[in-house]
């Protein structure tokens, strides 16, 4: 019950960066986040949110920073997606550094679906598929 | 018809500075904005929007950049504002570096109140004393 | 002296917005910033920087808000660059958001050119066509 | 060897929340890094970067979001830290919202040191006192 395995590059600019020369580290929550909007489809989330007053939220991330990515990278963010409950998605992420052998930080981020008040609601369909 | 001078303490973190070594030039916007929440009280602004469902906008922002914060500054925030007409505020504000003779950075900013639906409304006493 | 118009697209993620449902004022500055790197190329900026010790930083900035972006908009970001003297690059920007008759937010921002001891440096050739 | 329980205060202010309504998660990092400043000293970190060429940098972050704070929060960062190592520090870090019987967050934070090459070197002495 795992998608296909879905590939979103993201530009490291100036504002990624701090000054150590790297990549700030939170700022690979919002990479990976921007790649979990893309397998999702900005407009299917924003439907989901007008619409039906539903949307995700980041309930556990665990993270691992192996290398350091700098500014002018281009980064290929690695994302697979499985079902683990009515309630749960859980997403295996990862960011590679061009020309590199293992990723310079993966993650695994777990999702849940909130409405307006918070309210815990089941996963909706958002035409991911999964096998 | 305008206020005392507000002095308001920012640090700058790691998160704060960019590759080249100093401070990310968006970021001096959000420390701006820190100072004036300091000024008007986040209270008053929680219930602002909350009772009345009313919020400050940015409006028009012009910002001169004359040099640049680093990493472990601590920075003084020098703020004034005069209330322009019934619907705009017009802050004057400075970023201080520690043992400096000029500000590092200086900015106009201007702000203006809306509703929930993005409507103009007349600037609210937020308790503010002009002279 | 003016180059040709540039178009780049930025979508509009969560990390963008801010509670009152719009894109927060700042990152408008991260935004035209991107889109300048996308002119240049950030190639030509880490070869820059790495190679000769030099980059561009924002020495003045002038804003207009005219309207709010939300979350799922692809903002087209509108520049025009001239060289206003050997120091100085004077960028028009716009962020139209999708079917609009006028850009919610426009900028003029002055950039100039530092070495890495923050020295002012004649603008290099980054291979930007003026006409 | 576990360091005492340290307290910092973080305001949380527009920049810091999404359109959802409450903060935008990878930012707890950036509370959670302010608050390791704090028990450190940013004074200690800029002596020790600029004097030595040492920084540190995060290895491993698991988080947990439990609630979510909201614009006019002043959230109470409760740190802990032992050394795991002498090539590593294990943080304990958690974010409360006022008036509450349980952490909003929680995370748990290995930070390693690095010099300007990304080699890795033995943990400094920063002052710390463990027990």
């Amino acid at each position: 019950m795992t998608s296909r395995t879905h590939h979103f590059p993201v530009q490291v600019y100036y504002e990624d960066t701090d000054h150590s020369g790297v990549v700030y580290h939170a700022n690979y929550l919002k990479y990976f986040e921007r790649a979990r909007e893309g397998v999702i489809g900005p407009e299917a989330l924003v439907t989901l949110w007008k619409k039906r007053g539903l949307g995700f939220a980041v309930y556990k991330a665990a993270i691992d920073y192996l290398d350091g990515a700098e500014f002018g990278d281009t980064l290929d963010i690695v994302s697979t997606v499985r079902k683990d409950s009515d309630y749960r998605l859980v997403w295996h992420q990862e960011a590679w550094r061009p020309n590199t052998q293992k990723p310079a930080v993966k993650a695994e981020i777990h999702l849940v679906c909130l409405d307006r008040d918070k309210q815990l609601k089941p996963i909706p369909d958002v035409g991911i598929t999964y096998r």
